[in-house]
Parts: C-alpha cells; sequence; structure tokens
C-alpha cells in the first residue's frame, strides 16, 4: 500500500468555520486518494455540518472533539495561556503526537504562531519561523517569506528565510535552484539598510543557494525571482499593498463595465476574457501559507477564503508532507551551519 | 499685477534630457499665465531644442547655461563633491538664491536629495528630508512618504513625516484636516515594531494633526486615508510593489485581448471602458513628489515620464510655490515645538 498523508483541520478557525473547512475537507477527500483528514473542533457543530452534507466518518475523515475556539482577535499569549484545549491547538498537538502529518488552520495568525512555536518548537539553526506563501507573477508564482510573523528582522534572520524559502521552493516546485532575491529599494549595492546589506554578503557565501541579489517591490511580479526574501513589516505591508492595488482596479472596472447599456454589452462581449483574468489572479488559487522553522508543517488559510480556497490550503499541507519539508530544511540548514564552521 | 511663479527645470535629468523638459515647458507656459520657467542645462543642446519647436526664449523662458550633468546612476556623495555645475545643482542653486521659487528634476534621486539638502538646508525642526508623492485611490489620491529617501526612521522622524505630509496636503487639495495614518501591519495597537508604536504616541498628543491610527497596506486605496506615513524602505517597497502589480495586471488584460479574433473585437467594443480605466490611473497624472522638509520647493519628476507626465511635475511645483509650502511646514513646526516644550 503506498503511503497516506493524515491531515488535521482547525475546523472552528476563520471567518466561516464549519460551513467553509468541513465541505473543503469532504471534497479534498474526493480529489486526493492518499490523504486523510482529522476535523477538529465542537463535536456536536461539526458532526451537524457532515449530517448536512450527508457524510459520515471513517477511516478516511475521523473527527477529535475540541471544547474551546481561539477568537479572531484574541491577543495570541491570552489564546496560548488559556485555551489548551481550543481547535487550533488540538489541531498542532495532533502534528506534536505524530498522529497527523499536517494541520491547516483559519484561524487567528498570532494565536497559530505562538501556539505552533509554542507546541512544535523550531527546527535546530531556526530562530524565529517565518510565514511563506505564494503570489501570482507574470510566469506563475513568486514565493515571499516573511509575510508578517517578525517585524525586526536581523541579518543572520534573513539568510535563515532564504535557506528556508528556497527548500520550500524546490520541494514544492519541483524547481532544483530556486533564484533567491532579498526584497531592498534599489538594486545597487549600496542601497537599503544594515540588516539586508549584511544579509547579502552571508548569502553570497552560502553554498547551495542561487543567491541572485537584490530585488525591488516590481520584481516580485515580473516572474524574474522565485523566492523573495523580506522582514514581516515590509513583507505584510508588500503582500497588503498588492491586495489593495488589485481590489482597486477590479473594483474600478466592474463599475466602468456597469455604467451605461454600451459598456454592460461590451463587459457580456469581453466575458471570456475578464473571467480569464480574475482566474488567473484568483486568491483562492494561492491560499495556504506556509509556517516555515517549525518541527511540523502547519499551514494558515486565509480567515476570509471559502470551499475551494480552503481546499488550495489542504493541497499545500498534503504537498510538504508528501515532501517532507521540515525535514528538508533540517537538512539543507545542517549542511550549511557545518560548512561555517569548517571554513 | 498678480504674482508670478518662477520655476527652474533641470533640462539634462531623467531618461529623455531636453526631448522631453523643453516641450514640458513650453506647454507649461501656455497652459499656466503665472509661470516663468528658467531652462537649466547644456546652453547648445537646449538651444537646438528651443529652435526646433520654434520657441524663443524671453521674459517667460529663461535660459542658464550649465556644463555638467549628473548620471542616473552616479552616487550621490559623488555628484555632490565633483560635479559643482551640473544642471541639477545650478537649478537647485536658483532656489537658494531667491531668483526661483521652486525646481524640478527628473534626474537621479538620491544626487537630488543630498545636492538639496545641502545646497538648501532643512527646515529648522526637521532631521531628514522625505519624499511624497499623491498615489490614485479608490476616491481620489492618497499622499505617501517617505518613499526612500530615509531607510532607517527613529519615531520622531516618523512624527516630523506626518507633519510634513498633513500640510502638504492642506495645501496642496485645500484638505483643512487632512487624516494621517502610520503605515503597519494591523491595525491594533499592539501589532508593529517600536519605531511605529512610539511615532503613534507621538501623534495621538499632536495638536493640529487628525492623527486616525494605524493603517495596512490595502488601506492606502481605500481612500480612507489622506497621508499614509512610514519609514522610506518601507515605503518605497509599497509603492513599486503597486507599481509592479499593476504593470501585471495592465499587460495580462493586453494580452487576453489580443489572443484571437473574437477577443480582439471584444477589446474593440471595450474601449472607453479600457481607456477611461487607462486614464484614471495614468501614473504620469500622479508624476511630481515632493522632497519635503527642505528651505525650498524642489520636486522630482519620474525619470522615464513623457512631455505630459513633466508637465504635471512643473504644475505640482508651481502650486507648492503658491501655498508656499516650505514655509507652512515650518509655522507648524514652530507651533508644534514650542507647545511640546511648554508641555
Amino acid at each position: 500500500m503506498s503511503r497516506t498523508y493524515t491531515i488535521a483541520l482547525d475546523c472552528m478557525g476563520g471567518d466561516h468555520g464549519v460551513d467553509v473547512v468541513v465541505p473543503a475537507a469532504v471534497n479534498a477527500l474526493a480529489h486526493f486518494a492518499d490523504v486523510e483528514l482529522v476535523l477538529v473542533g465542537d463535536e456536536a457543530r461539526v458532526s451537524a455540518k457532515l449530517l448536512e452534507l450527508g457524510v459520515a466518518t471513517g477511516q478516511r475523515l475521523q473527527l477529535q472533539h475540541a471544547s474551546e475556539v481561539v477568537g479572531m482577535d484574541e491577543p495570541p499569549a491570552q489564546a496560548l495561556r488559556t485555551k489548551k484545549d481550543s481547535s487550533m491547538r488540538v489541531a498542532i498537538n495532533l502534528v506534536k503526537d505524530g498522529r497527523a502529518d499536517a494541520c491547516v488552520s483559519a484561524g487567528n495568525t498570532g494565536a497559530l504562531m505562538a501556539t505552533a512555536r509554542y507546541v512544535l518548537k523550531t527546527l535546530p539553526g531556526i530562530d524565529r519561523p517565518a510565514i511563506c506563501t505564494a503570489i501570482p507573477s507574470e510566469r506563475g508564482h513568486t514565493r515571499m517569506l516573511d509575510l508578517g510573523a517578525n517585524v525586526d528582522c536581523t541579518a543572520e534572520h534573513l539568510y535563515q528565510f532564504a535557506v528556508m524559502g528556497s527548500v520550500l521552493t524546490q520541494a514544492m516546485d519541483n524547481n532544483p535552484a530556486p533564484r533567491i532575491g532579498l526584497l531592498n529599494v534599489g538594486a545597487e549595492a549600496i542601497k537599503g539598510n544594515d540588516q539586508v546589506k549584511e544579509a547579502g554578503r552571508l548569502l553570497e557565501e552560502a553554498p547551495g543557494i542561487n543567491y541572485i541579489g537584490y530585488v525591488e517591490g516590481d520584481d516580485i511580479y515580473l516572474g524574474e525571482v522565485d523566492v523573495v526574501v523580506c522582514d514581516g513589516f515590509v513583507g505584510n505591508v508588500s503582500l497588503k499593498t498588492s491586495e489593495g492595488v488589485a481590489k482597486m482596479v477590479s473594483r474600478h472596472l466592474k463599475a466602468q463595465f456597469k455604467r451605461t447599456w454600451y459598456t454592460k454589452l461590451a463587459a457580456l462581449l469581453a466575458m471570456p476574457v475578464l473571467k480569464s483574468f480574475q482566474q488567473r489572479f484568483d486568491p483562492r488559487r494561492y491560499n495556504g501559507a506556509s509556517l516555515l522553522g517549525l518541527q511540523g508543517i502547519v499551514i494558515k488559510s486565509h480567515g476570509g477564503t471559502d470551499v475551494m480556497g480552503f481546499e488550495n490550503a489542504i493541497k499545500v499541507a498534503r504537498r510538504e508532507a508528501e515532501t517532507a519539508v521540515p525535514q528538508l530544511i533540517d537538512t539543507q540548514l545542517e549542511g550549511l551551519l557545518t560548512q561555517r564552521h569548517d571554513s
């Protein structure tokens, strides 16, 4: 029998909880024959949803009760201290105990990171876990990290992010030598702050890392870099800026096409183009951010996503389990650290 | 006779030099009856361009020779030290000597900032000048600063940027109480790095500043904040990220509309919508960034802009001269500093 991947799902997280997570789980089971899922959350509510969908639990779809829920705005430290039986924590515990290969949550990002870090611990050689996601670019996608876990970063942190992003991209995209860029305010060596300059020096000397130098904000979308590395403040602002521009552009286009009977007709005729446009940049296709640097796989789904989006996050978790991302990061880091100590 | 505004133009800066600056100057003179321009640059080349356009110098259009040109990639310190007769420096000198009310350059940003700062000096109470520009938003535009002059900023610097952005927006947009937001990674008070948190505290206590709290990257485009304040690293990345997304979206739409005879027909019919879309977000309409915090008005034009874009930068310079932005900043700062010392 071939390998199966067990993924624990926090059913109570995100804006829609069981209404999105449970149907997404059912779809994922149909699409991925090698996946088994554990639905973690309030037993009554999860069961009711399963009943509504006409689906029974079994070998591939188990239910694990959790009596508490972490609020979307709850301070991470409070969630960590007081919600020991939250659906989020229980899902992470399943990874810790080896009963799941990965977990997915659409809950509070800060609480997820704090809990995952506390329960799973970071990998040796990693000071701080980072959040990494794929972003659509002109020629596919670019991965970017950190997206908000660490607002202040040293050069060494940025260096570790680069290693983790490189390993993740090798594993997820079958890309043997991902091009790694450091996000900066100019391509010239004299530009940037001290952390970025020093991180550039560290990366230039790192064996096995295909470091291509500094990149700028617009390079994220040109498809000439595979992994963009930055601190969490910059990454978060950049990601949200992109979302803001995309939303404004799409709203403006919609409003303009609705203006008169003529523009409505034009919209009708342009529908195939507009649809393909929407599909290409559909955020649901990119849903599922990796919390990298932990001794276990934790995937963060966007809180507001729908069934299709959450299923994509499950797919990301499955792929990371298949390629054993944490072990790959561990091996790569060990090699780099040994070489650094030898030199 | 009513007031006129004299603006010095660096004719040699940017990707197109005299080919863009001189025609833009001629257009600006036609559009603004109260503007006088000084063309600064290589006399032979500027004269040849004027001859080509069939325009003569006179009271409203003077020519000031400058024998050197600052290269677009020249290190700022080198430009400052060795290019004492550059078109950029001579244009700034005209502002310093009171012979021009403002100057505009499409040249090397770093050199422009370094030279302007050296020649004009900062206003009392300003540690560092900042770069500010208007960005299209859902309901008009948002101003943002700093966009790259200062990669590391203290809370006090961010506070000063907020004051300058507020004054600029009051003057340029006839907006008596611009809403000021601090760019952060979340709206909650606990989020962000130390500089941003401390700047938030300073702004909450600043009289005359309509501080609305933290904003995130996507808020730049929603039209619910008038001035977004951040350090130059974050601002530069955010601005370039926006450019990258906009470029990718527009290229993708174009390519899709060109795919088949059907989509080409659809594009033809959708042309009025696509044109209005392009016009609304045309970067030339937003060209002309202000170097704020100096004892004089210096406007940076985008290096790659065309005649229409450069004329817009002249328009920005004219408006800042009309409203005397540096004096307004000086007055506002003096008031704030006095109140802080009294309290």
